[in-house]
């Protein structure tokens, strides 16, 4: 099963248990409280899920089942990324995600002429609580689930365990760079391992593995994400400065905007001209303005910076191959994990 | 055991919980991130434990076995309690909670002089990840438990999934109140059904009683815990404007700064008197200088609000007497249960 196959059977399922959790909220009457769950759900059916989707073929590499109960299960990384969006679009000031407003700015724009609260602290709390239930829904649809024996959702959950307590120390490391003048290579790396390549590749694979039993190749597993992980960040941090938000349905040089170092922001200060610099330094730390966008964009160009990133980005992309061509698997999803790493190395959004 | 006993021997189990949490987190290498654990700690030790201790008194009304194991459990009550309060102490903006500079005062005021970032965006960002640590602890606790066995889990995980929805509607109402510039009383005694009896008393009663098997005497913890936990509400909501914060380790005037309507507020806008309404409105939304406070608090004891409130709580704190004494249940803990009604007579902090 293809990503856009596995979107498809998932999608349906994300709708249908949110209409329930929604429904079986208690009793209240408030139409805004109701809009902010029809915004979640509008928010939600737009992601690429691939995180369940890299868990669900680390789970078929090992396993003859049936695909449903997986699937239902594995919804629970979706629904946990979701909340980890929510909350970090928050702590990013992100506007935009996935052709929507972010929650918290949805939230405020309703309330933007209110006279009794600041609407944009207003829409960062209840944006908090929406991302809160998001994390507690997780839990229920992984502990709640009947479909598979407390051995493997055991294995699984404490995985989970181990990628929650990675990836939330991923954004602390990932906020306190923004404070600092210079950074090292070293802690951006630290951070991406953290952050990205342990949350998004390799513990959603891991989880997937150990749906289907024990598990045998971890090492390859960690070796195999990490490389692909680390391509997908600094791939992120390529298309934050290299494209507008129409090309991305994302918001861009939001890490400019946040003081937000990246190998790209390094390679500006170790390699740059002057004049470079100089243009990097005035834009660090604030909104880039529109006008301003292009030439900020020829300064990640003309430095060289742009193209040592996409060096670095193919070489993680042919390590993660190699590491792949030498595992022993089903040939079927060998050739899966070939095809999403086609699809990584073409990725504009 | 009473709620002093009860906090003696949860205290270190919770002190050596985190201090196990906080070294098994991934490595790394940031003095700042280990001072907000070491914050958390601090603020953690200083709590009631009123919830998971109810939750005790329940599970031993109905139960013999021994204390530890149950203990150790219900902690998990309190990391939840925990991660409420740190993310509605940004919610609220609140200042100061047990003495101690709440999460995302204390890491702001660590950055106020950082010039790359906004200080009050910075630690409200870090606070939500903290607060987000916190739930998934509240979680693992719970989930990871090998003392019971795994039908009791499933019982007391399925009132606290209730519990969880619950609370955060709750909160959510809370906040939608602030921004109306009025309230029927209703609304406020629906909030406080959801955001407090429900969440400090009634579901920790449930989750102690199913604890010791299937729970018999629902109707008696719902009736009960909603009398005491509505007394409390109006307790929290007289301290915040009859005391100022030396005498209560709390902020003062939080809901006035916030624009939360309250029964006391309500009563000055339906009773008072058209100067007092006045001085009600030129207040209500802002932060309350201190040499307005003496006089704003007059005008809530003189209007006859403080009164009010007070004969309400007075009229739950007796009717939950009464439940109590009509139901059956080992007298040891029934007077555990009416010794806290009589320090709930006393309460100002």
């Amino acid at each position: 099963m293809e990503l856009k196959q596995f979107k498809q059977k998932l999608d349906p399922l994300i709708t249908e248990f949110l209409d329930k959790k929604i429904k079986n909220l208690p009793q209240f009457t408030n139409q805004e409280i109701d809009s902010y769950f029809l915004h979640l759900k509008k928010f939600l059916i737009e992601g690429k899920r691939i995180r369940p989707y890299l868990a669900y073929l680390a789970y078929k590499a090992n396993c003859e089942e049936s695909d449903d109960k997986a699937i239902k299960l594995l919804m629970f990384i979706e629904i946990f990324h979701a909340f980890c969006l929510v909350h970090d679009d928050i702590m990013d000031k992100s506007s935009h995600r996935h052709n929507e407003k972010t929650t918290h700015e949805f939230i405020r724009d309703l309330n933007k002429s209110n006279k009794f609260v600041d609407p944009k602290h207003f829409g960062n709390s209840q944006a908090i609580l929406i991302g809160d239930y998001l994390l507690s829904w997780a839990f229920e649809i992984l502990i709640n689930n009947q479909d598979f024996d407390k051995k493997t959702i055991e294995r699984v959950t404490k995985i989970f365990f181990e990628m929650i307590d990675e990836v939330f120390l991923g954004q602390m490391i990932d906020l306190n760079i923004t404070k600092e003048e210079k950074v090292t290579d070293e802690i951006i790396y630290q951070k991406i391992l953290l952050k990205t390549a342990g949350y998004s590749f390799i513990k959603p694979l891991l989880i997937g593995a150990s749906l289907s039993g024990e598990v045998k190749d971890k090492t390859f597993f960690e070796e195999f994400g990490k490389h692909l992980g680390t391509a997908f960040q600094i791939q992120d941090d390529l298309l934050d400065i290299k494209y507008d938000s129409s090309q991305t349905n994302k918001s861009s040089f939001t890490d400019i905007l946040e003081h937000n170092h990246t190998l790209f922001t390094n390679y500006i200060f170790k390699h740059g001209t002057a004049e470079q610099k100089e243009i990097l330094n005035k834009h660090f730390g604030k909104t880039v303005a529109s006008d301003q966008a292009n030439l900020l964009r020829k300064v990640f160009v003309d430095s060289g910076a742009v193209e040592y990133g996409e060096k670095i980005i193919n070489e993680n992309l042919n390590t993660a191959r190699r590491i792949l061509e030498d595992q022993k698997m089903d040939e079927e999803y060998k050739t899966m994990f070939e095809k999403l790493i086609e699809k990584m190395e073409g990725r504009t959004s």
